[in-house]
């Protein structure tokens, strides 16, 4: 079978590898639909992100879904044909995270296209079951893959306690951002605000069902929100674009007792934070990483059209333009790409 | 002016009374909506709910929404003029109870239509202008007077703590069950069942956007559930008919771990709860009274459309025809009479 | 190696076994203390607890510490000589509760001593490493194996959210009933009230800081606890006799807004709960199902000193004497007889 | 009567002032016992803490306790001669904040001795008698005094979700320290570890209970921290220093998942925040400021025994020497002074 390989920054080549078996607890996975992520397009080009090096041939890919076509001899409940969604990190299941519930914790959690661990751009996947998801019938493949970053903006929304009546700041309308957004409305958020620099982007966030977008490098964001929101700002902020900047201003946008959660991953990491501000307004500030526990809350909200898919591909291309894909993203007002596994 | 008076059971008269004045933290409203709701009809009918007796002459009515006409000296934020809905109790603001935020557990709380306080089936009313709250220009009269019973769906699916996915049943379906179908939907529930032993409410519930509606004349709810949820049931169950076997039904089909809220009361109160099973299955059986802090979240979702009202209102009287409507409203397919004041 | 087998009610006999080796995921550990709880006395009675029936031969145990004797090969962190505290529950590791981090509520989980899986009257066990916890220096092995019964605690009272300040009430001072005023006293319960129908039991509650014991057939339980606690009754209650009338009068006893936790399993079981109680003071009432997380925190608390085990312990007897254990245990004075396991 | 009043930065009078009468909503209570709190300190040196400044003569102190000598005409259960504690913050009541129950964030607050309200330095004060909290026998006027910053504790310590077992970092042996220390302890913290620069603080820290001390100018915090804990760092910190550096390492030594309460208000605010650290160990921080609803708690937590009072007082003055003791609480080894008003 074919994947597209890293094998060095910026240079991605298709190569063979063994088509492969499931063991007790896997299924097999003919891959359909795999999404671009900002993340792979970083590995691309810097060949690391943080900490995470690429030190050998890295295949990249994790927003994944696609057809059983095989299944290990103790797995229950999934069969050869049956439409799937990969969770793309599977834990050790016996540390304390694990047995906790907060799998994502786990330090020894297998995660794909996070170095050493290869990724979904392949042809199939073995993957164990119970990371494995059914789709109903009314989510699509492509659907199936965007589970993974809906999954980020359900963890971010359960994180900061989005409830009923709440007013949301989105911070950046990258695929993040709107899923965040869709998925704060669709958890009883009645007031959405999304700010990006990219007009489009800020047109898309508005044509799903924000109340107001704001372009940062125009006004001040909590001075924008503070015309929008009764009281004095909002009670729940995300910030999804990495920047410190938009950090800042999303903690100056919530109310006194409010909580910002900080979900995008920069370069530039360092925030000089008030703490006077921070204690006297009581602002809690909450890192949050990856998912545990979305995929099937993440599915559900797909099949029932709170978020919309199809509006934020932006291109779709077959496994050996995975290169192409990666220069394509990096097209700022493109939100999505998707590669595309057909017959 | 004129007031709907109480005077013994099954007898309500049409008097006049002094116009009232705001104190100094008061705001004078004139009525313009006022629903009636299942308690009017029980203090109507029977002059008690249980330990509430009608001992004197008492002005039912507390689902209400009007026009400010005069505001008290100590008053911001308010003014002649301004369209609003009351919140029908205001607690002592002094008592533990208050001061941790729970107001609806405060033991001197003055709550309309409840022995001795009269309600608002009156043409004016004053209150402390901290429990009213201004209608924004898309939410009519009418759905502002819905906010109380929006408010008793809002507090029993926080108090159950209905999130992203969240499967959720609701036996009954009256206004406050529908509300509060609306209200999880709203919150993020993927999956909701109603239960009603009446056609057409089963109907109704459906069409606001029930996945499933539930005679438990005909099956049994917790298997009619098995049919419709992956797993072993409910995530939430609300029970808001006041029977003891919808409840009991309700702690059936939720799954292991799940949450039951109970806010339907009803005569006949006793259920024979199986203790053995809510501890082996870990289920959370939780009373549900009244609300606090939910009006304002109930008014954004009725601006935001998740509640549609129109549909469930069956009839509107003017104030001097309330007796037709405590008639009206027993009628076992309608949902909701409003009580209006036009000119 | 030598078993204690319950053969049919009323009959245990020491049969030998094999002596388990380790899977690669396990350790065995040479049994050093376990105690007799209620549950194996009730399967040794009668051969079965609700729908749990005896039907092989079994082994009876489930609150164990030992020494490890041997380690599987993929087993790290342990090694031969360390002294343990074994969780008695094993989980699938895979389910949707599992991966909650709800693994108690696992459908697929080993079970000591609850049929058909065998428990600790035995001289080895072999069990898997991440259920298998090290006793710092200062936490005896009797005391390692009261982590279990402390467990039920810790949970119960995580359950209900105890805090600083908080009023607790326990039914039942058996070891669950002591061990969880223990525990709620721990976490920040400033006053706690223990009933027993024995008076010798009642004195060790207030012997282990209890501020009030009542015997619930000399006085009504919410009256005696409305003579010491400020308000409208106790923050929290904790249900630990199995009685119907017991929780009865802790949902009596409870203040408007508080939490009943229902711990105690006993054969009759149906409670007539009011429900209008239960909504208009807006009760929780809350199942509590053995326990998840809370072996680290046990042993924690015993090695704090916060739980005196010395003085719940009434007999000692070696495995060939488990009978004569199952018997006096039903001594009504008696709270807990050891197995030990000795030279 | 006498008051002590701060007239300029760094000059104290004693003047005097008008007997206050009760409000029918208030009783008047002769001080006792008052203790000088760092922001006093502040205040008096500087005439400013960050954006509030004295700009005109202004009575300092906050931590007060007292005898009841006057009861206004509405207020039931206090009367003359009861011993009470006041809490130094009463609210408006009927913002969205104190109908929530998070009324320490209301903006319309009186606070003693935070400009322009006077604080306690006074022979008598008249307080609206729902912050003022009647003492049991067993906790003195100086422990009742000392329920102000035990109270800050107890908000912190709650804030950060404190449980059984858990692992505490607090930096800071100052009185908040110390005491937020003690509170952790009494929610269930089993291993509490504190920071200082001073010796003498370092070791009372050690004799209330401490497991461990450290010189953060010795050794880094969180080096340190990983020799006594398992795993990846504390569950918890809470910060009382007011100094960014001690933020930075609190949250270096948080675990993954862990939460850091920032409660120490500092003149140098700024502190440059690792955000990709934040969110890929998924920490939370929270700032948290003053209280609410603690005064039971933490009354009920000093009648308990949890907190030893005299071991941290090191001086005691009579009122006309507060100014003396403003100079005195600025020895490094002074932890707190009492003023104290006796015949």
């Amino acid at each position: 079978m074919r994947a597209a390989v890293l094998t060095e920054p910026q240079s991605i080549r298709i190569e063979e590898r063994d088509e492969p078996g499931p063991d007790a607890d896997e299924v097999v996975v003919d891959m359909s639909e795999v999404g671009i992520c900002g993340s792979d397009v970083h590995y691309y080009e810097h060949g690391r992100i943080g900490d995470f090096v690429v030190e050998g041939p890295l295949i990249l890919g994790h927003e994944s879904a696609g057809v059983v076509s095989e299944v290990g001899e103790d797995v229950t409940g999934l069969e050869a044909g049956d439409r799937v969604s990969l969770e793309p990190g599977y834990p050790c299941r016996r540390c304390e995270h694990c047995r906790r519930g907060e799998y994502h914790l786990c330090s020894d959690i297998t995660f794909m296209a996070t170095p050493p661990d290869d990724g979904a751009f392949v042809e199939s996947i073995a993957w164990p079951a119970d990371y494995v998801f059914e789709l109903p019938d009314d989510v699509s493949l492509r659907e199936g893959a965007m589970a993974e970053p809906v999954s980020v903006g359900v963890h971010a929304c359960r994180h900061a306690g989005v409830s009923a009546g709440d007013s949301v700041l989105v911070t950046g309308a990258g695929p993040i951002g709107l899923f965040t957004a869709d998925v704060a409305r669709a958890m009883g958020a009645t007031t959405t605000i999304v700010t990006d620099l990219v007009d489009s982007k800020r047109e898309r966030a508005l044509e799903r069902g924000a109340d107001m977008a704001v372009n940062p490098a125009e006004e001040e964001v909590h001075r924008a929100v503070g015309q929008r929101v009764d009281g004095d700002g909002v009670d729940v902020a995300v910030e999804a674009t990495g920047s410190p900047q938009a950090l800042a201003g999303a903690i100056e946008a919530v109310r006194p007792g409010g909580t910002v959660v900080a979900v995008g991953l920069g370069d530039e990491a360092e925030l000089p934070l008030d703490v006077v501000d921070l204690i006297s307004r009581e602002v809690t500030l909450k890192g949050s990483f990856r998912y545990s526990n979305t995929y099937p809350a993440a599915i559900e909200l797909l099949a029932d059209g709170a978020i919309d898919v199809p509006s934020v591909v932006d291109f779709e291309l077959p496994l050996d333009r995975v290169e192409e894909g990666m220069n394509r993203a990096q097209d700022p007002d493109a939100v999505k790409g998707m590669i595309t596994f057909g017959e």
